[in-house]
């Protein structure tokens, strides 16, 4: 990047919760923490638009006043998620419905069918006032559309909107009904269609849909949530010249995030790590010891995903990427929501920077003393008195201003592709109960944390591939030949498996057996695989296992086979260009492998402590304690003089220094 | 109580399950058992009313006649808990809908919806005739009012007539929409409503309903019960002097059972020890150890609970409460259905009368061989043969009638706050998983019955909380102004926290933070609340510990504060008047706070043994033994000459002296 | 048997499926493997019938064809499990509803409901096409109906053709309400019907519907397949000589497989012994040992409770029996589908063919790339190629031709009544949670087996009952008085206990209380029964205990009682006929019962090792090993020749001798 943009601090504000009266200590206080971005406006329709075409904007004009006057900038959110109930009663059939046929009633937020054309209409009508309204407004900074698209499960729709959608959008794509029929394989079980409009939504079927209909209702719904979003960028480019983005959401994969930011210019997203920990983790061990802090992987891993979103617009490395939504304390919607330990939210804020975050933006102001997110902990507590968040905002704006701190992440040597078809594929077909892709991902990149790499997450295109040393590729779905062909024409070490290529575009098994294009960089076959319940692993060397998953291969003469099972399977392939991975990986085993395939990619790397990470931006370098013990980094640091922070790094903590 | 009842056996019968030849037998080993009160009537109808508008009471006629020759005393039951099927045909709309919006059938009981109108006619109807025909008769002592009302989850209904009903109950309340919308805050999330009938009900929401417009419908939904019954008891009074009840259920909490108390002469309750100690604890250690005699203190709790409710209508102390139904041997419909251990039956006898009651009453007479309850047992066998039930009435009858036992409970010095509206709060907020108010209740009721203190649970009006030496009241949602100052006003030391005076009436987080109106009895700020999963409790001292749920607590300078935990936060808080707990107790910290409480009151108290539980009614102290194994009660016992039972206690035994 | 026929192998394809160039090469590898048999044509409606009326039965004629001429036999099964869509789009109501009344869509298979009107004049237009091209075929040997009834829950459908289909049914039955009142005991709750028009089905009841109620619908649902089955059968007779199967399936009871075996020839089933032990088993310890070969009773269960089901079409001993079905590999549908142990499938095949199968018939051919089954093995790959399964077969029927194995089995001393009725009865009355009555049958069939015990699963009929040494019936429902006499006029020992006799055919309990007629046997009466949980057995001598299940007896004098439990009960009630055991069995106690039931009954027996089971077939003894360790098995073989197979019997392996 030519000029990398100041990282600095923001706020989401909801104005119309306060007494106007309120509005200008607020944005003292804001500039005071050091605040410099300020989120509005999401989430106010029936504030602005009381009654049908009755519009009031004075209140969202005297508020973007205020905080123009304090030089604060805005960041404009289109209030999309939340029709107000006239809208609802006019058009009913806008309703989302769930696996059940239930609709889903308003009463919260979001609940607004992506299918529906009228509603989209009521979108294009409401972004339009707001884009000609404050497009050029000087203190407008960026846009956001909606909010936090699928939250609550709403990507995914059974209505008559949704059915008439999804059978033009077959209808689109294959042209005849036969070319379905092939493409799915419905000569199984007298799924043949004879047109289109036979076609159903793939719920409450007696028992499971066929995979290649599911795949193909998850791809449409996931194309509803980039055209909705569309509509809404194109609307406002005609009036603003302001970057647009959008919220993402963490462990959320319902729609391929790549394809909706190739809209956007900003990705953003909403970044909660404590709810996380409790709501997603299985392992009870790591519950117990990051419980206040967070998992030490799952925010990095979001980060360096939404870095690669950010990237999409343009297809350059310029792209831009924010917290949106940092928590500062508490939640509310998690089975359990534990307090931060002390120093947790400061570290979360140098986890987003050290990955290339140019604005960590905390949800939100101030605490209300109402409606569903009463218990939502804020910087200002609800009666307007500091809480910890407000301090520690100030601390870090100061920090990030001495610091004269830049967003600039270089390109990383090593890159994981995730891929959101394939997270589809595996929901879809888990084939053990246990299985989901987004773990399996999970194992390979906690290792290569566990290592002090700096990876990229990418989606599998040419050229994102391109230029690496190291891939990893496990359990992608679906390996094209192109792909492979790119694959094969890079440099780099190549580490995939298991299911990696098993499938082709229509959820069918390759020809001649797994790994499919893969073949054409290792000369092996997958002749059988296996799910196995927890109880039962496959024992390997040591203390390596495959865990739930097993594979059994045959390979050519010039690949060397090793890690045979007590059972005599082996289970690592290897040959000059790749390993293949025939099982999923415990922990020992991730971590050997990801080492082997450093070696092979000629990247040294060294073990960390458990609690410890590390992150590179703009030449300086992070170290994080995630960990209950104070632990001594002074052979990371060597003599470098330290940014802050301490060579003992006490729990949950931050150090820097630049290399 | 000026002449307080004499205790006495009642038992549950249904003539029109048996042959009339019958009857005459069945009258005279009542009188033989020593019982002395019937109940029946209720889920009659259809016998009674075959045809639409065609009666059939002759056998109800004849049923009062053989008992009445036989001087047994009958408690008539409404029918209206079972609508024939002809009735509902008539209005299907009648039926209660579930939150899935599906229909909720004829074909067992309850299957009607409290806010249908023209239902409510029908049972107005059926309950005129009733009150005409037997409102005057020589051998009725008592009404019941429907059945268990709740029971199967069916005071709330997502019908149409709900949905009707609550409008018109929000429009009584608010008088406008926009006061409607500030106390919900519907600002939040647009949700904003222009008019009442836009407001729909709370289910099948895309996520959470807004908590304010859930309590408003659990308002409501409550309110219904109390009309529904009220409407029958109006009649009633019309035609007949006898004092009216109902049989409330235990741990069932859908409705303000206080509120229907308001129109009911005696509050009745239906006890199922063993079957609620497998349904309802999460205990397994305790579930072995009490599996065939029943949770040590529930039950105790609900004579309590109703006790209190018996006082409602008159708002004195000289009120009046039954066991309607009490279990005689193993039941049908909890997850295991274990019998009872020797002895257990007598002692759930002995426990009520020692709580006051007047009537312990069996259910049922004689098990069924057919149909939903047929293994339900009961005094007799399906055979007609005695079960061992009918030989503890036989034992009972016999020492109450030389023991002349009377009900009289003294006033306590101790008493517990139970709030109906608290427990729907956090059922709509738990904010952590696990969080119950009832159970929290429990916690420290458990500790009071180990101290050997006789409580009393109320609620929170000024009557009831006059002339305490201790009141305990956590998790008290909304503590309105008024009874924090008629708690300043009273002598009482005040044991609150978690949780209590953090809500004001309509939901909101109360102005400047909680505990609200309870800071005018101690200076205390709640900043921060937690909530924390079983594996990670907060310890403090020795073996003391919050589980789930902590609080972050500001004080003043003339309250002292103690109990640190290894985090540094402190957890209780006292000053002159009060002790605030700022978490969820564990057992040992729940006996400690209660010591500490007593104390500061002025009560001297002494930990029990385990199993081992005490209470006074009538001059008369009784003691039991649930445990399973023999325990010497010599020193609670001193010198004094038993009434009955052994200075060693055997396991499931009871022993009374006079004090 | 006369004749007894030769044991041979087949195989289930889809030719549909595949190239038409490529059926010649199929055809010849079949024969190549060994395999005669081969079923095709279910599931191809929509193939053969692309539109309403116009047939494409010319691919269907060639394939018919191809395997002729390499001199394979067909098994030609009706396409009416896969209505396709266009049939559904003229008829939607013919979809089945389930428990909450949805509509259970097309997608998948098995989408219609047994009781709708219209579909089955579409199946009966379908089967005649059918059997009238096909019936006379050469190759032809046999047709399967439909394909495994029930699959997906689909025998209980909640529709309006179901409701319709009902009241007539009960109108049938019971001729007048009151008739049906007074068999359910509809007095109670009110719940007395006027007409049969009055009643609904069974679902959605506010809380359980009455079990008589629930009993006569699983009655009636069972008709309707067993009327669905017969509609076809007499179609086939009309035109073909062939004798007429059909695949039943594992661990499914919901319909009576007995009654829809009368209209069969030949009772075939669906093996699969990896997915069950997976999703039905609940012991983790066995789940583990047995992860790749299967539970070691539970195919062996159904060989002969699917040998008795041949044998109803004509109640004679000659019925035959297939497995239709035979998993060869990995599958696609339990929670985790783990690979056989080296040796299973082998062992699978002469696990059935000891049990007298005249076929062993693998699922499938050749692993479909696409749709729902892509995941499920065969033997061959998809890629074409052999899979382990292809060997097997090799080398099976290879052995059975040097055998010159024939299916005879002798009847069996000892049989085990198995009772579809009990089943639905011990589902709809449970009691305790995990009351399962043919997990009960299974105690008592697994201890059978640890003795080297070859039993008989029969029906209770008079006629299956005859001729026995030894009778265990557990739990079984309803004794009617003329099978207590058929049993006190048998000379064998019968074990009975728990529940059994405790219900008449009503659903009501037995009058003067069970064992009901069993006490014409002997002088016992159940005055109460308890359900634990699993944490509180009751113990008894030694290691035997009961397990959540136990019953007080009082017994009369010529009746000696003995295994008493630590709180004073007796277990297990004898005299001279009978055996009664108060509750269920942990694994000890059902071995010593049966131990003790077998020297009562004069047949020796000594208990193997635990991996280790028995089998003869026609003079041949089978010995099989199922556990991880190599067994001696010189004491079982003596000095005799082996067939095949080692003395020291490696894991899952098998040896046969002649006797
Ligand atoms: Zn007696
Ligand atoms: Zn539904
Ligand atoms: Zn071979």
């Amino acid at each position: 990047m030519v000029n990398p943009p100041k990282q600095t601090i923001g706020v989401c504000y909801y104005p119309e919760h306060w007494p106007e009266s309120r509005w200008d200590e607020d944005a003292r206080l804001m500039v005071a923490a050091g605040i410099t971005h300020v989120r509005i406006g999401e989430f106010a329709w029936s504030k602005l638009e009381p009654n049908p075409g009755e519009y009031r904007f004075d209140w969202l004009d005297a508020s973007f006043e205020v905080l123009h006057r304090h030089g604060l900038k805005v960041v404009l959110g289109t209030p999309t998620a939340t029709p107000p109930k006239w809208l609802v009663d006019q058009m009913p059939d806008m309703l989302a419905v769930d696996e059940n046929g239930h609709v889903r009633g308003f009463g919260s937020r979001r609940h607004y069918c992506f299918s529906h054309e009228d509603y989209r209409k009521e979108c294009a009508r409401i972004t339009t006032q707001f884009a000609k309204r404050y497009g050029n407004h000087p203190a407008l900074i960026a846009w956001q559309t909606d909010n936090e698209y699928g939250c609550h499960d709403t990507v995914i729709s059974f209505s008559e909107a949704a059915l008439k959608g999804f059978r033009n959008w077959l209808a689109q794509k294959y042209q005849s009904p036969d070319a379905m029929n092939r493409a799915w394989g419905n000569v199984f079980w007298s799924m043949e269609y004879r047109s289109f409009d036979e076609v159903e939504l793939p719920n409450l079927t007696v028992t499971e849909a066929n995979p290649s209909h599911l795949m193909d209702f998850r791809r449409y719904s996931s194309d509803q949530v980039k055209s909705f979003n569309k509509l809404q960028t194109d609307i406002i480019r005609k009036y603003s010249s302001a970057p647009i983005g959008h919220n993402f959401m963490g462990s959320y994969t319902d729609f391929d995030h790549y394809a909706v930011s190739e809209d956007l210019d900003i990705a953003t997203w909403d970044s909660y790590p404590i709810g996380f920990l409790d709501r997603d983790s299985s392992d009870d061990e790591n519950k117990a010891r990051y419980l206040g802090v967070g998992d030490p992987d799952l925010q990095a891993f979001h980060h360096d995903l939404y870095r690669a979103c950010g990237q999409q617009r343009n297809g350059a490395a310029d792209g831009r990427w924010w917290v949106m939504e940092q928590q500062p304390g508490p939640v509310n919607w998690a089975p359990y929501n534990p307090a931060p330990y002390p120093g947790a939210v400061e570290l979360w804020a140098w986890e987003a920077f050290s990955a290339g975050a140019e604005l960590v933006s905390y949800f939100r102001w101030r605490q209300p003393s109402f409606a569903q997110e009463q218990m939502h902990e804020a910087l200002l507590l609800p009666n307007g008195e500091f809480n910890e968040g407000y301090h520690v905002c100030e601390k870090v704006s100061k920090l990030l201003e001495s610091m004269e701190a830049k967003a600039q992440v270089e390109r990383a040597d090593v890159a994981l592709v995730f891929d959101y078809e394939s997270q589809w594929a595996w929901e879809i077909q888990p084939q053990g109960r246990d299985f989901s892709y987004i773990e399996l991902i999970m194992r390979y990149y906690r290792a290569l944390r566990r290592y002090g790499i700096n990876a990229d997450v990418i989606p599998a295109t040419k050229e994102a591939i391109a230029n690496r040393k190291l891939l990893v590729m496990p359990g992608m779905f679906n390996v094209s030949h192109e792909l492979a062909e790119a694959l094969a024409s890079s440099k780099a070490t190549i580490l995939a498996g298991p299911r990696s290529g098993s499938k082709d575009e229509n959820f069918q098994i390759v020809q001649d057996l797994p790994p499919g294009a893969l073949r054409e960089l290792m000369d092996i076959k997958i002749t059988r695989v296996e799910s196995r319940p927890p109880t039962s692993p496959v024992p390997l060397e040591d203390d390596f296992a495959f865990e739930g998953w097993r594979e059994f291969v045959t390979a050519g003469e010039e690949v060397s086979a090793s890690m045979r099972s007590e059972d005599g399977h082996d289970g690592v392939f290897e040959n000059d260009r790749m390993i293949y991975l025939a099982g999923r990986p415990n922990a020992p085993l991730a971590d050997h492998i990801i080492k082997t395939a450093l070696e092979k990619a000629g990247i040294v790397a060294e073990r960390l402590h458990r609690d410890i990470r590390l992150r590179d931006n703009n030449g300086i370098r992070y170290i994080f304690n995630y960990g209950p013990e104070t632990v001594d980094c002074s052979e990371i640091i060597g003599g470098s003089e330290l940014e802050f922070g301490e060579v003992k790094l006490v729990p949950r903590s931050v150090t820097a220094f630049r290399l």
